[in-house]
């Protein structure tokens, strides 16, 4: 896991995703017929959070976040996501 | 029913569907014919809740839920489904 | 009335509808030409209700709903709506 | 106006409708080419109200509602208008 | 300005249209061309107003109101306007 | 700056709109191809603002505003904009 | 950063677009293939901020901000862009 120096506004996480494999090391394998697919990823960086929308993960989770969450941002060659907490699904 | 190593955020709640059988051993049938076919299954986790949306199901419970309901997961073999607990209708 | 063993949750109630008689007892008549055709039926479980929503009806009730209200459900051979108490537009 | 036994629920009135005179006694006269063109009529039940909704017509008001308010109910020959009291302009 | 005897609900006012003269007493002229042509009228009766829709015009007050503004009504032979005060632009 | 006399509701502003020079005494130039091109012009009038909206902008100020904003008026030959004061992009 | 004179309203936040390079000097790369491809720049002047939405950038701030956030304003020779706080994604 990089360490970055980017600080999310609001409730916004940044999560660097995953390789592509479909079998991890904890056995998760994610179906490829899934209507929404799950993609899995590590929290880099977390916002404040709102008043409404507290922050609920760490920086170093694991998670689980729908397939078309977020907005791409590459750093030092490292591609991240960029996405509101609600998009993320629970923490493995 | 499997122990899963997953903590679903905020108001999710993670369904181990029932298999497809339309006639269960508590005498529930569920008609072919329904608007939106209610499926059962019992929860294996649950997030914390929200301020606004509390959780109220327990792991364990055998629940009813809509037949679009949640995201598909497959872990150690078996298929999940992670939904949110508004999308569950009852506990039977 | 059966005695049925599910539990709604939130601010949902079962139903039981009445069979398809144009005149009841009472003497209420619903018209087939109205805009959404209410139907009759007899409460048989209900919700905790939450915050902003709190259950009114009680179990027994006979109430009125719309036509188009309510999830089906069949359980030992009878059929059953299962609606939020916001559908239910009356008790008579 | 007919004394009638149903309890509407939250924020929802029975109401029966004036018969359909285009001039009445107290002299309002309802133009054919308004918009939407009001209706007159009689309460004759109210629910409880709701704590966002609270209800502020009585038994026995004189009405103005918009026409395609509420849904049509028939009672020992009558006709009623089950309608929330949002749907009502004004007491006459 | 008429008496009449009407009880707006809520948050509504009943407001008497003034004559279509485009140019008025007090200079004010309202261009042909504008996207939402305002109009002017006198208030002639408002109601208790809500919680969250306190009523701020009261009766006498010239008010301008957008052009489709409000659900026409008749009485004793003048027309009349039923809106809500959120309808209501300004008062000159 | 015309003295008018118009008591704006709510959270609306009136705005005389600034001669449609595309470089002011103040250097800003409002570029031609902008998405939604702003405008310039003084409120002339403010509303009381609403629990919700309070007015921050004054009479006097010189402010920026979205191109399709507001509501025109003509009053002794000048013509205003009758906008509600989120309409206001900023004060400049 | 050139300094203005503009007090955005409310929530607003005046940015100025950094240059359009793709490679910036603290290494950030955008790749072009990005879903909502976002783009970088300094904070110049912020609102007040409102009572739901508080303000947490200041000026000076290198924020990152979604390709079609905002309304263009030029301003003596620079272009700026007026946005809401809630478009801005990270402080970097």
């Amino acid at each position: 896991m990089a360490n970055v120096n980017i600080k999310p506004l609001a409730d916004r996480v940044l999560v660097e995703p995953a390789a592509a494999e479909t079998t991890t090391a904890s056995g998760i394998i994610i179906p490829d017929t899934a209507k929404e697919k799950p993609q899995k990823g590590t929290v880099v960086a977390v916002g404040p959070g709102t008043k409404d929308e507290p922050i609920t993960v760490q920086v170093g989770d694991t998670v689980l976040y729908g397939k078309y969450a977020g907005t791409e941002l590459k750093f030092d060659g490292t591609d991240y996501l960029m996405m509101r907490e609600s998009d993320i699904l629970a923490i493995i």
